[in-house]
Order: C-alpha cells, then sequence, then structure tokens
C-alpha cells in the first residue's frame, strides 16, 4: 500500500530532546509541554479550555525503523509480542497516540501536561477525550 | 509544513460505503467490520486475542475540505466549536480515532465491533488500549 500523505498541524516544544531521555509513559511522568499550533490551524482551537482532556497524535520522527515484534513497555523481561499489541514507537506509520490534561492555551501554544514526545515532534491531530467514546464497553457474558 | 507520508497498515472491510449511511458514532450502533492487515505487517499482530479493546487509527479517506469550525457531533442546534474540540472528519490531517472491541482474530483479518469507518477505508495504526493510558487524570484541586 502507499504511503499517505497527512498534515501536520503543529510542533512540540519539550525539555525532552533525545530518546534516551523519553520517559516511557508520559501520564505518569506528568511532563508539562507546550504544542505549537501552526497560524493556519489555530481557528480550530476555538472552545479549547484549560481542564479539557485531549488526545494528541504524533508522529514518532526519530523513531527507527519497524519492528513487528517488540517488547511491552521496552521490558526485555517480558515475553516480544505483536508491535499492534504494544504502544511501541516503532510501527509501520510511526503514530504516537497520548491522552493529555491541557493547562492553558493561548495564541495558539496549548501547554499541556502527560505528553511524552520528544522536542520538535509534527502534531498530526488533537481531539477532545469524550467518555462515551474513548471508554471500552462493558465486558459480554461468555 | 509539509504533509508527511504515513504507511498504511491494512483497510477496513463494511457494509457502510457512503457517507451518509455512517452512524455518528460508532461504539452506540456496535457496527461489526473487519480490519484486513496486509500480510507484510501480520506478524505485528502476535498476542492480540478476542476480547482486547483496540485503538484504530484511519484515515477518512473519503472526507471533504477541512473546516475550521463545527457543529459538535452533527447537530446543527449545536453552537459551532474548532473543529480540534469536535471528532468531525473534516480534520487537517483527515485522522479518524476509535476504540474498538476485538471480536475475532484469523489470518490477518480482525473482525471489530465499533469501527464506524467506511468500506475501504486505510487503517494506519492499531494500539492496545491500557487503562492507565487512556483514562484521564483525576481532576485536580481548583
Amino acid at each position: 500500500m502507499e504511503p499517505i500523505g497527512l498534515q501536520p498541524i503543529g510542533v512540540v516544544r519539550s525539555a525532552l530532546t533525545t530518546t534516551g531521555q523519553a520517559p516511557k509513559q508520559g501520564p505518569e511522568a506528568g511532563l508539562v509541554s507546550v504544542i505549537e499550533i501552526a497560524p493556519a490551524w489555530r481557528q480550530g482551537l476555538t472552545g479549547l479550555a484549560p481542564g479539557r482532556d485531549l488526545w494528541v497524535i504524533y508522529h514518532f520522527h526519530q523513531a527507527e525503523a519497524t519492528a513487528l515484534l517488540a517488547h511491552p513497555r521496552h521490558d526485555p523481561a517480558r515475553a516480544l509480542t505483536g508491535v499492534f499489541n504494544t504502544r511501541s514507537p516503532k510501527r509501520p506509520a510511526h503514530l504516537g497516540l497520548t491522552l493529555v490534561r491541557l493547562l492553558q492555551v493561548e495564541e495558539g501554544r496549548l501547554t499541556v501536561r502527560g505528553l511524552e514526545a520528544l522536542d520538535g515532534t509534527p502534531v498530526l491531530d488533537i481531539k477532545p477525550y469524550v467518555p462515551g467514546l474513548d471508554q471500552p464497553a462493558p465486558l459480554e457474558e461468555p
């Protein structure tokens, strides 16, 4: 299948500059960073206010080539499993997905808590967290 | 910013063929569809079993041009707000994000419940739902 060209909307500004520094999971670290939205798309931020929970979809631009098997949470003590059964960055489309808390929004700059992305990471999309959509359905009867 | 080329991993097979048929929100409709993973990426499905909750990231390939303001849930009675404050498909990168329940997995075909994507939709990524990452942090004290 041919690659699909997607339009970035902004870029991450963070104290993290190398993958070695990146925490395994952002929400646990509570890292604060900034997403700078390009001027052309800033009208799309209308209505976003501090306290909202947002999905950020971004491109692991420094990720190495795809590995179809990975250790869950980079933990070599855990058995290798399929990359689609992990959140490893070494996935075919190199897409990251992180739930963040919006702390501040000002002139196209979103200050967020919980994003583990490196400085310079291209951001492709921001979506509101919607409890009715983003929580698993109840377990079914056996 | 220049578009970024991303590698699709598969395609949606669904009874939905036009946007007019698409339910507003998949999980409510409980629609069952199939994601066909391309042979090159099937090893990445290792470890996925029925009952798992999965994020599907896909490309709204039939979406019209971007609209930076949208009515929440396509409801004209609700005030226009920024597209990043909605789940509208008319977003710059045309990325969709849906949480599905895996019903069956067989020879690179994932049968899932809750995906509202049209037949032929390119799928860019599949990630496991991880409660510790994918639930909002507790509200903060004022």
